[in-house]
């Protein structure tokens, strides 16, 4: 039955991170695999007494179809945080609000990529952009990310080499390396991309989530122009709603709306309603600085536990924010190998081969620290430095068989 | 920047719906344009308690993350509907939750649909279907709906002169037309299906708005195989969750989930949860009761009405349930020429031409009857007749310039 389906299907890879997703809805595992936020800081009360107040005084209006850009107070919102965290004046018709951030990607390769066209990513990248992308068909091209962002020399020479149509990074605590770019780098992005005049699309999901060190300016404060801003209420609030938005020049914003009524009218009212009004009666300031110390201690717990029990030939990042580390081994090593070893022991992380679109990484893996307790953490780094002992005493005294 | 969009977005006709919708938000407009629920009957008190009653007992849950598929329980409640209501045994694996039937369209198409492929729609069809579908750049095909649904001569007639990907159509009380397939229509059309071997997407929203008359056996239980069925919480309970849902056997489930995964992950957990505690805790039978009470009542008075101040060349529907009623006028009556008449007056509704793919249809126009009073039901389409009499007397008398 398969010639059943369209041909883009076969291009797409199903996402490793949501199967795992399934395995990890067993209380018992410890999964450094999702991103998911620490359950038991949602704002339940809050939102509750938040629905109770949008339910009495906008039911009807709640409850009901709305505009395909969303709710205007919500878009106006994210217009002041603009302002108040980043300095970047936007206004309400320059923002759509979206599931996700998820479905902000998608949006867009919907409303402008062609198959066949050049699309740049970090090397690793985020696997849910890859997946988003991966449906229009494009050719990927990837660039080495080093410890202070994206490899300037190596994207130029991409631009020199192609047409590209756009490129997409996480510039803040990247998924899944935890990088941040440096000041320098995003200018020298910035540059970049004003010379070539192309498409960037800046994913900034985690930019609450920096526990040391200062802010720095995005991109698009350099570089107004060709750069859309992707964002989500995902990890700020809570991902259950499945509000993000886009953030484009309004020249563009017409063919995304155009995207966006074709994809499901809009986003869920209800949902944008109760959100807005958590976000108006209560700081959420308070809210993200109580969970960035548990955040940030949690990262430390992580760190500690990796020097302790994993063998010193692994490597792995120390970000200054975001909810993921990166850990590389030696290249004979496979985390899929370790991930067999792990997971009857009821632990579970992503292999990081899954975020290379050139079928490279293998050696390496992504470890979510936002999602278990410290005592948890302690648990699983133990076991997963104990797998990659055992693999790498394996690997090494391997005899080859000569076929 | 033109040449910066996707070749896709030129094929993509922008909703006049959502256009028009922008405009009858001013609540002096008498709107017959959208198909918006009597928002006075949302049950806005049973929601609320529903609302507490999931955040107390599953808060955590219901903001997290949560699977692609959807949430189990809502799943089951589907399944356990089909089978109350239409004697189709269907699993929870079959169901996939979507953001409405609009993105379950929009899905399909993604997972089934190649470029230039062929598609055959009703004449006329929905228009978020037109719209879902346009953006996989296929070949439209319509075929002409008789009184009693699609004309199968004409449709087996498309098979034999072409591939065909596949069929949609609303069954009961068609959007635009009102129109509902007789019981040997349905039989007819399954057969053509079969022998053809092709997809069927059946969609279904207004189901449970039959106002007189018997329900009749959904094309689906004439034949399992190949027909996937679109469902929908919008017109039931309330549009503002954005919750429907796909039916589709389980050999087609898989790359219909990855579609959804790369779409937006899943749709909102908070929305599916408390949707389904106000399914649980409360009969939508009753609430289903008076609705379609409230709603017959409104499409009486919009009929009489129409008797009463349409002049005799008009023709419009006189559907047994759903939302709405289609009206064609004489063949040289633009109803753009009488929308430009009527709209200064705050009076709106759909031009039929939005609903054809064939670029024929300007005599005809789309009328909704559940989001106005019966009051204002009168008072609109007085104005509408008087507005067609109108341009009737100026077409009538109008000298040829020759020019």
């Amino acid at each position: 039955m398969s010639s059943l389906f369209a041909k883009r299907m076969e291009k797409v890879p199903k996402s490793f991170i949501r199967e795992i997703l399934k395995f990890t809805q067993n209380p018992d595992v410890i999964s450094f695999a999702g991103g998911l936020p620490n359950p038991k800081f949602f704002p339940v009360e809050e939102i509750k007494k938040s629905t109770v107040k949008v339910l009495d005084s906008h039911g009807a209006q709640a409850l009901q179809y709305s505009t395909t850009e969303g709710h205007l107070p919500l878009r106006e919102f994210i217009c002041d945080y603009y302002w108040r965290k980043k300095k970047l004046k936007v206004t309400p018709e320059e923002i759509i609000i979206t599931n996700g951030a998820q479905q902000a990607i998608a949006l867009l390769c919907k409303t402008f990529l062609n198959r066949r066209e050049k699309v740049v990513l970090e090397r690793p990248a985020y696997l849910g952009a890859i997946q988003a992308i991966s449906f229009y068909e494009p050719e990927f091209h990837s660039v080495d990310v080093d410890e202070d962002g994206i490899n300037i020399e190596q994207l130029e020479r991409k631009y020199k080499e192609h047409k590209i149509k756009f490129v997409y990074s996480v510039v803040n605590f990247s998924n899944p390396t935890g990088i941040t770019y440096s000041a320098e780098k995003r200018k020298a992005m910035a540059k970049v991309l004003e010379k070539y005049n192309t498409l960037f699309l800046e994913d900034d999901p985690y930019y609450e989530w920096r526990f040391t060190g200062e802010h720095l300016p995005s991109v698009k404060s350099h570089l107004y122009h060709n750069v859309i801003m992707i964002g989500s209420f995902s990890k700020i609030v809570s991902p259950g709603f499945r509000i993000g938005w886009i953030c484009a020049e309004r020249d563009l914003m017409e063919k995304i709306n155009i995207s966006k009524q074709a994809a499901d009218l809009h986003s869920s009212t209800f949902a944008q309603y109760v959100l807005h009004q958590y976000l108006t009666d209560y700081d959420v300031e308070v809210h993200l600085k109580t969970l960035r110390k548990v955040y940030n201690s949690q990262k430390n717990a992580m760190i500690e536990a990796m020097g302790k029990y994993f063998p010193e030939e692994v490597r792995f990042t120390r970000p200054e924010g975001g909810m993921f580390l990166w850990v590389t081994m030696p290249k004979h090593v496979s985390s899929r190998d370790i991930l067999d070893v792990v997971l009857p022991q009821k632990l579970a992380f992503v292999p990081g081969d899954t975020m290379y679109v050139d079928g490279t990484g293998f050696n390496t893996m992504r470890l979510n620290y936002t999602n278990s307790p410290e005592d948890k953490i302690e648990k699983g780094i133990k076991i997963l430095g104990d797998a990659i002992k055992k693999i790498l005493t394996e690997t090494k005294t391997a005899v080859p068989l000569g076929y």
